[in-house]
């Protein structure tokens, strides 16, 4: 479906000696100068730009939330959809102070949002099936989700942007990552299953035995990453991972938000391991398993923010310090030029 | 010296309800929630703005660095203020992208930098003494120090400002500051004493000892603060002291940088205890004793990315976070604005 290719790494010691030579001592910038050095080798180039950074918005919903796993209805997802449209939720205020374009995409809604010039509708259904009983979609639809997420990011990345953050919302959607988790991962259920936005003792219990029962029933399904997609995923999540992984074979450089966010990077990197190359993990959520998704892929994310809330707010959030690492791998003076004793 | 009142609190639950009604779960924003009504408090305002803000980055050298207790000499200091006024070193940077307005402060270094127009000079001396043998400097200069440090802050007050970040350079002044730290919380030297900006085993094993036997020599004389400030501290220390307690008495957001900032911080609200309420601390450092500073004083820095570098960097790097948490407060709309199911 793709083609994707690790950046060339001949430059790496060049890119490094760059930035050792900057005017502070070695390593002093940390988690930024492994940012810059990564930003470098994508960009394969000495002058680091961040043209038109786009955030795109994925929404869906979920048949596994009509057994009350989260705390509110699908019906909440149309209508926070309703809200990024009129600039009115927290990764809108991010996206505005961070100077990012959001881009929100309908990718299956259990109730149809009305028209609106800034919304894309790449609808694969009215929600996923209840993953506890049949499979959430079938195979041709997470492929068409793959490809739905691909063609939103060719669009921007025709319209001249080398960044592009994912987010999303979708209440249940905190069930099916972890569920996709638990799948790719190989681990139980109870290493995976977090508190999402903020359920009850009850519901939390609740939650973990009804995935424990999909990985059960889809057991003989689970080998490769499009079938446990199919399986477990949601319309959202789908795209997602299309989209991460058209960026990545656009040589484009991939903000990944929180728990849900990541789950898709894990799918995308289960097909195409070159892809996480191009990621750049932003923030640790408050979900229990993110930190071991993330160790998993070997990110240490930017910000620990002590968010969850998804929606891309952590990647809205980590802009500012991408282009930071970029200015000062720009334009911070070396030892030689600033005449400063090594 | 200083008249500081804690922000009035009758607002409070006022402020916590505005909060928890935006479009999100409880808590979801995690610290920018705290952050978003901290600044509420400070400012007394149901829109909050931040205008103008400044970073002063304040120089000065240190007697103990004759020890050889740092990576590089005495002379970096004048060097790195010379970068400074051009541009060039990462605080630069860091304040280019978030677009916040750098003021650099000759607070007493060893080599005297020619005049600049963006320079202030408000020498103490050229360095301060060798405190493992005297006290850094007398307590009338310790006084002095704390009152060019406000004079500085009044000055970008009356330009408008009402937001303040403090940062520094200074060859050996980790070693104050860990000297400052033992003092001011009465614990061993060992607890404070970190490597600063990358010294060897032994350096540090020297480094130890010569502020082991600082705080015997002066023990004394380690009762009030300005005491300790005098025998311990350093001309840079003293004036972002003195600039912080100025910024708390005009009801300006004050950001706290690293190590060496966290100690004036220390210093500050050891004299005046209701300064703290208008301090946010910026970044945990990669220095060892910063987080024990940190958890003294109740803060939970925004930012963990690994930093040792000083001058305001992390400061300028949080700026962000900080217009982000406005933002939201502002302009995020509420469940009713929304039409959002609570």
């Amino acid at each position: 479906m793709f083609t994707i290719a690790a950046p060339e790494t001949e430059s790496l010691s060049q890119i490094q000696d760059k930035i050792n030579n900057k005017t502070k001592p070695l390593g002093a910038l940390g988690k930024l100068e492994d940012l810059a050095a990564q930003l470098a080798l994508i960009q394969q180039a000495d002058h680091l730009t961040i043209s038109q950074p786009h955030l795109l918005v994925f929404a869906g919903d979920h048949g596994i939330a009509q057994h009350g796993v989260s705390i509110a209805p699908s019906e909440v997802t149309t209508q926070m959809v309703m809200n990024f449209l009129a600039g009115g939720a927290a990764v809108n205020c991010f996206c505005r102070t961070s100077d990012m374009t959001i881009q929100v995409i309908d990718a299956g809604t259990k109730l149809e949002p009305a028209d609106h010039p800034q919304l894309l509708k790449q609808r694969l259904g009215a929600g996923t099936a209840d993953f506890t009983r049949q499979p959430a979609m079938s195979r041709d639809t997470a492929f068409q989700g793959l490809m739905y997420g691909a063609e939103a990011v060719a669009r921007v990345h025709q319209q001249g942007s080398n960044l592009v953050g994912f987010g999303e919302m979708g209440i249940g959607n905190t069930s099916s990552a972890a569920a996709l988790m638990a799948a790719l991962l190989d681990l139980p259920a109870t290493d995976c299953v977090g508190r999402g936005t903020g359920i009850s003792d009850e519901q939390f219990e609740h939650k973990l035995a009804l995935i424990t029962r999909a990985l059960a029933v889809h057991q003989a399904k689970l080998e490769d990453p499009l079938s446990i997609l199919a399986c477990l995923g949601g319309f959202e999540i789908a795209q997602i991972a299309g989209g991460m992984l058209k960026a990545a074979e656009l040589r484009m450089t991939v903000l990944v938000d929180g728990f849900i966010a990541t789950a898709a990077a894990l799918i995308a990197t289960t097909m195409y391991s070159a892809a996480r190359h191009y990621f750049l993990f932003c923030h640790c959520s408050e979900e229990s398993g993110h930190q071991r998704m993330l160790e998993h892929l070997e990110a240490k994310p930017l910000l620990n923010l002590g968010l969850r809330l998804g929606e891309g707010t952590g990647a809205a959030l980590a802009l500012p310090l991408i282009r930071a690492a970029c200015e000062f791998y720009n334009n911070m003076a070396s030892f030689s030029e600033a005449g400063v004793t090594v």
